[in-house]
């Protein structure tokens, strides 16, 4: 059935897959001290500009953002996120099982602003009683965001000024990293990402891999005794060379850039196709991820013939619902989907 | 100084300290089971007219809260709370510490609405997505509340009914237990709680006691291995006489409901002098807890002879401050405190 | 360089590699809702002969262990291992980390024994203070061991028994079950597990697959919503169909077990090999793993030319080492190891 | 009944009692903020010779083991105690619920040696694989410990000099604190033990306090936003001065010693009593606790009348037992129990 669910229903990109079976009876090292691990490293810190880098790959999402976070944070101290902030609503609390609060402000199309931020972080160290109270000690944006939007370069300097201002962790989950940079209306280049955050991840889950999200800590900033501590997480695989080698292939001759500008490119038609056929957009993303609003005859029909995402019911009578392009999304799957629609 | 601060500046009730006194060298077997403990525990469900009851006692309310929270939640479940409840704000992410969310909806002067918990809870189920979320466990209320008010009967049965409809459980923090049920406005008997919620505590440490809060499980529910539960959470004391001699005290002659009710009287006092005084009141408190607001100077110069709690920013030039009563709360006191309002 | 370091120095088995490949396209469901992890979960099912099994692919042996365990106790319970138990001492403390207690027993060559198991229990519950104290909540045994020693039927059976007199779990931590199956020396069928134990893994990562190991409960006892648990340790994988399509080639006409029983073919060429060299064995292991004591010179000549596990010093001039071969150990690299040795 | 069960069985010391009843009407600010707490901390600096210290008070022993030893550690760290240590047997797995491992190592007598720490030490930084272990962030004795013995100043200097050498933290448990310093056979004063350690604890509870413990960080190292991670633990007493004036009493006119030297006294007595009666003595100590072997029916013809510890059973028909003198310990109570021996 043709899907449009999102961005993790295939398998990786053919030239990571052919990376995998080329390299596949090679006997390397474990727990990621192989070639493959090492040159991707290499390669990241190229794209980066940036030596002084510390760069460690796991395996998903929730996985990479809870070691990390709950890794960096003091005791005390908590994490702030938009409201819709993926490890705030969709972790199933894997951030609290490890200790720590999420402390959330408002979302504006999954984005925060820097404004809000102040004002919560000023209310908060004003209040005379805060030593009973969660520190904020991290703020956590994605890039491009849950609901497919992107910050500008602006935005971002903003929010990075007042974590420096108040000694917080800046971070960025880069799930889709890839797709955010690609999109058109970005003026955030990679680079600037070493200068803006202390830690970020470059996705290779939504991104053209089976798995693996790479962790890049900007400036040598990697918690002490990194490892034992993923591997507390259980987050060490064994085969370290699986992600190695997908990340090595992802970031030899751009392919990463390529294959996200690729899913841009159908995303931007895929947006054209929703226009025309009169489509009411939920709001307007610049990425992969595209918000229709239906009215639930016409959900429950197009789930007939392609798998779209539910995200909220709008209204008694509509939905909102999700169509993701990626790596992976061909033409010949879109025209098939303009005879749906 | 004059305190008005809050409702646990003193030690404790006269007739507590007398029964520490009075016991003091009596040779008891620790970690709870002594005679008093056991008396205290008696006293208690006589009161309640409920057998069917597990009693322990604990030190402080955080400890509690956390203790029971904890203990009784799933994995994959966490807490609904007001967003302004103890639990969320003021306990320094103690719930998230030992791996669960506080899950906030809505407060209205510190109080929940049935109404917006059926709306979560019903909003999580139909969800298609919720196991990626955490699932609503138990629904947290305080009685009276941070804010000095408290709920209804008819209140406290639609909030009941939602929890077993949702099969949640429900956990009235009784910290200020006492100066509910004696309000004037209040219609709930202590005999009602039995029926209404799944586990209470009653509160110690500021009516009367020099530490200690009681915690009801209201029918044979409490966690199996509950004594090395607390254990584990350092909760138990060795020397279990102390909290178990006082709760004693307190379940004695009704000294529990008298000395509360003290407190309401002094609450109403104080109620009148701020009107007389043209005070403005930040919210109407039928309790223990006043709140006003205060132009800056005015809390400046108030500062100097009495003490009053500071609750947030009102806007640039005023600022909301709490007075307290207590068991302790003296007419003179009061009377002090007119001259300098 | 050649390699008998571990049993995962390679990729996957070729089949396992060529079912990746020839999915790659297909859009799948994510979180294994996809069609392979079906498929495997049904030949799995057929091999146990028990339909009554809840089966699920978690990625690494660490976290699959931790998920595992910390879900099935309760708070007050811990797990007892042998003190060399992988659990014990070569995962970074992650059960620790996750709330719970290793509660050792002695090691015999890396197995337990039932009499040590119920000396330990009948101790606990005779001791008039245990409720201070971790309550032995579930065995942990691995087979093979890290010692690749196996446990006979019997052993089994009396340890399995022990577990249901005192209300423990039994789990198997199958890492390397395939390796301790196909022992020549091994009396225990795959289908007598789901008899003996309530729970167990299926090790993919050093038997064949690139990742995953498949954790199998044997009487429908998966904790309650196990996915949102699996979550919240960072163990869901959004491309779930990483795990079922290499289980599902795994357990396609017997694989998982062809490939085991040509590790130990190897094996055993490998320990005549050692034999006829005049190594010294550190014991006398019936599975993948063999290890000799060689004097440090000897074991610094041989780092030069081919990999080995460094385990323990043996004494000031000596050290056990470590050889080991897997689904993927050639005739070839055999005969080049026999002229370095 | 008479009572040698512990020495927490009594309230708590008539001049402690009567600081509680003098200040007792005294309203006081909240959370340790209070004159005699400031007093106490004075007081306890004096008596150490040292003003770098950072002085805090909790309630309860494992409650104190568990906040400071997690607070201290990092997460990839555990814990090095003797296997018969409180917090590796007694303390219901406290210390791994919140997410560190004990690393056991032999006891002798309660005990450890500095040679068996270096040993273990030493071989983990040898192990080649150490990143996949717990790393043994500090080291935890108990002064007097477990059965009543104490560290030599020579003993004390040995370990203290390994944790200097591997950057470990070294904390002592001083629950019986007194007990051990006012032992004629002890050597060590307690200016000693700043330079000695990182961390060590005032025992309250079993020296002459209702409740409470001295948490006495020797270098200003305690750790940064120590009341919010106290909150957390559950262990921050809103009536502060509990502990506060309790304290402020016990180090007064060197109270906390007088009692301590009272106990020593009386369990000279005691110790002689028993072997006059020809009494086998299980170990030779020095202090408070004095344990004996004695034959079953023994055991049970004395529980009639006399309160005692079981500690183990020591062959079929006969079992350890402990006879506990404390503060509060009486010539008459002596005499009566001379009686039942």
């Amino acid at each position: 059935m043709l899907s449009f669910e999102n961005d993790y229903s295939e398998g990786c990109h053919p030239q990571v897959l052919e990376a995998l079976v080329k390299t596949n009876m090679e006997p390397l090292p474990g727990y990621g001290n192989d070639y493959y691990s090492e040159e991707a490293k290499k390669k990241i810190r190229k794209v980066l500009h940036n030596d002084d880098t510390d760069i460690y790959f796991l395996t998903g999402g929730t996985q990479t953002n809870e070691t990390i976070i709950t890794s960096l944070l003091k005791p005390y101290e908590g994490v702030i996120a938009a409201e819709t902030g993926h490890i705030a609503v969709h972790e199933a609390g894997a951030i609290e099982n490890h200790g720590h609060k999420v402390l959330t402000i408002p979302s504006y199309e999954g984005k925060i602003k820097a404004s809000d931020l102040e004002a919560y972080v000023a209310t908060f160290y004003q209040d005379g009683n805060h030593e009973h109270m969660v520190f904020p000690g991290m703020v956590y944006i994605s890039f491009s965001t849950e609901y497919g939007t992107i910050y500008s370069l602006e935005e971002l300097k903003d929010i990075a000024k007042i974590c420096k201002q108040y000694k917080m962790h800046f971070f960025i989950d880069g799930a889709r990293l890839g797709y955010g940079l690609m999109a058109k209306e970005n003026d955030v280049d990679i680079t600037d990402l070493s200068a803006l955050c202390d830690v970020f991840t470059i996705g290779g889950t939504k991104v053209g891999a089976l798995c693996g999200e790479a962790v890049v800590f900007t400036h040598h900033n990697a918690p002490w005794h990194f490892i034992p501590i993923i591997k507390q997480h259980g987050a060490l695989l064994a085969k370290g060379r699986l992600t190695g080698i997908q990340f090595n292939a992802l970031f030899t001759d751009d392919l990463y850039f390529k294959i996200s500008a690729h899913a841009i490119t159908q995303a931007n038609k895929l947006k054209k196709l929703l226009q025309d056929k009169g489509y009411q957009f939920y709001l307007d993303s610049p990425t992969n991820q595209q918000f229709v609003i239906v009215d639930n005859e016409k959900y429950a029909s197009l789930l007939k013939n392609v798998r779209v995402s539910y995200m909220e019911k709008y209204d008694e009578t509509h939905t909102v619902i999700r169509f993701c392009t990626s790596w992976a999304t061909t033409d010949e799957q879109l025209l098939e989907l303009e005879k749906l629609l």
